[in-house]
C-alpha cells in the first residue's frame, strides 16, 4: 500500500490535551500543516464555541468530529432526559464548528446496574431522540463502538457489527445522518472487522480514528500507542476502509498518560505526521 | 432463578494459587465440601501427576478442567512444533487426572507480528494437530475465548462465536471431543452471547467459569472480582447455559493480585461457596 495522503491527517486534541488548550492546538495544527482537527467539548467550552469556530475557519481546518455526545444510560428518567438535552447542545456546537460529525460514545451501565441489555435499549432510545435534531442541523451522528473492556463504565456498544445493527434499527432506509466512527484501538481484534467495514459502506463510515495497541498495555484507559509502536496492522484496516468507500480523514487519537502526554506537543505533532506516512 | 446446586461448585486453583500448593488446594476443597477442582499445570508438575491424581481420586473430586493447553502461534516452525508437543503432553496429563477437559487458551501474536489473521490460522492448525490424540485419550478440548483485551498477548480467539466457528471448521459433524469453555469474565459484554450459547448447545458447552467484572478494573490481568462484587448478571448467563443443555460444574476462577490472593485461602473458599449460592 502506498502511504496515505498527508492532507488526510487529523489531530484529535485528546492527543495533546494535557499540554495545550484548544486555541494552542488549533494554532499547532496550522503551524504543522495538519489539515484536520477534532476538539473535545470541555476545551471547546473553555475557549468558547464562537472563538473556536472563528479560529478554525481562519486556518482553514476541517473539524473531523466533535468529541463527544452519547453517555445516554442513566439510573432514572431525569438523568436520561438530561443526557438527551446535553446531546442536543452538543449537536448545536458541532453545527457551529461545521464538524463532519458528532462522535457518540454510548455510555455504560448506570450505577449499580447489571442490565447491559437494558443499557443498550437506553442508548438506542437516546439516539432516536436526538436524530431528528441532528439531521435538521446537518450534523451526522457517528456511533463509536468502544473496546469491550469499556463495556461496564463507558460504552455498551462494543463491536462494529453491533453499532451497525443500531444504525439499521434507527435508520433502516439509510436516509443519512447516522453512521459509525471506526477507531482501530477499539476494533482491531474483531474477527468480523473486514466484513463489518464492508457492510457499513460509504454511507455509514463517517470517521476513522488511528493509534496503536501496545504490548504490554499498562492501563485500561490511558496507555494507547503512537502508530507503529504496537501490533495493529494499520495499512490493512485503512485498505478495508478505502475499499468500502471511505475517503475521509485519519484522525489520530492517543490517550497516553505515561508517554505522549509528557512530551513536547510540537514533537508529538511531528511524530504523528511521520508515523502517519510510515505506518498507516 | 433458584440458587445453583452447591455440588456444582468447582475451584479453579488459580483463585488461591499464591497461598496454596495443589496438594493444599485438593485438601482444602475436600475440607470445604467443594466437589470440583481445576488445577494448573505448573502446580501439577510440582506435585507430580500421579500423586495429584491419587489425592484427587482419594477425595472423590471431579477435575472440571486442566489449565491449560493452547498457546499455539509461534514465530517459526520449530516453535509451533514445540507448542503442539507440549499440548500432547497436556492431553496425557488431563487423561491421567480424569479431567473433563483440557482448556485451550489460543495464544496471541508471535513476537513482533501484526498478523492476527495468521495467528488465528496457526491456532486452527495447532488444534487440528492435537485433536486425534485428545479424542483417542478421551479428553475433550475446550477452546476458551478470551476477552479482546488479551488478543495481542494471550489469545487471538476472542468471542464465543469465533470459537464456535473454529469448532465447526475442525469438527463439522460434531463427532465430539471439541467444544468451548465459557468464562463469564471474557464474554459477559458480548451482545451475541445468548445466541452463541444457544448455538453451542450441549455438545459444545464443555466448561463454565465464573467470577465478576469489577468497576473500575485496575489491572488488565489480575483484577478479577468475586461473584457479586461486579456487574456481571451471573444468574442470567447461567440460565442461558442451562437452557442450552449445560449441566456441568461452575468453576470459580479469580486472578486477584490486590484482593483475593492476599486473603486467608480458607476464607476465600468459604466466600466462593456463599457467593455461588447468593449471586450465581
Amino acid at each position: 500500500m502506498s502511504p496515505p495522503d498527508p492532507d488526510l491527517l487529523s489531530l484529535n486534541t485528546a492527543t495533546i490535551c494535557k499540554q495545550w488548550s484548544l486555541a494552542q492546538a488549533i494554532a499547532g495544527c496550522a503551524r504543522h500543516g495538519i489539515r484536520g482537527i477534532a476538539p473535545w467539548r470541555d476545551q471547546l467550552h473553555e475557549m468558547g464555541v464562537e472563538p473556536a469556530a472563528h479560529a478554525i475557519r481562519g486556518h482553514g481546518l476541517t473539524v473531523t468530529g466533535l468529541c463527544r455526545g452519547g453517555m445516554f444510560p442513566a439510573a432514572d428518567a431525569a438523568g436520561r432526559r438530561a443526557a438527551i438535552e446535553d446531546n442536543l447542545r452538543a449537536v448545536d456546537e458541532a453545527q457551529a464548528l461545521g464538524a463532519r460529525c458528532l462522535v457518540l460514545v454510548a455510555g455504560g451501565l448506570p450505577g449499580g446496574s447489571k442490565d447491559i441489555a437494558g443499557a443498550r435499549e437506553q442508548v438506542r432510545d437516546g439516539i432516536a431522540a436526538i436524530l431528528p435534531h441532528s439531521r435538521q442541523a446537518g450534523v451526522p451522528l457517528a456511533i463509536e463502538p468502544l473496546h469491550p473492556m469499556y463495556a461496564a463504565d463507558r460504552a455498551c456498544i462494543n463491536t462494529l457489527g453491533q453499532a451497525l445493527d443500531l444504525c439499521d434499527a434507527l435508520d433502516p432506509r439509510i436516509e443519512g445522518g447516522l453512521g459509525v466512527a471506526v477507531d482501530v484501538y477499539h476494533v482491531w481484534w474483531d474477527p468480523q472487522l473486514e466484513r463489518q467495514i464492508e457492510r457499513a459502506g460509504r454511507a455509514r463510515l463517517i470517521a476513522f480514528h488511528i493509534c496503536d495497541w501496545l504490548v504490554p498495555t499498562r492501563d485500561l484507559l490511558n496507555d494507547r500507542g503512537m502508530m507503529g509502536d504496537g501490533v495493529i496492522d494499520l495499512p490493512r484496516i485503512r485498505s478495508w476502509m478505502q475499499h468500502a468507500g471511505y475517503a475521509g480523514f485519519h484522525e489520530v487519537e492517543i490517550f497516553s498518560e505515561l508517554d505522549w502526554w509528557r512530551r513536547d506537543p510540537d514533537q508529538v505533532l511531528e511524530t504523528c505526521k511521520q508515523r502517519h506516512q510510515r505506518f498507516c
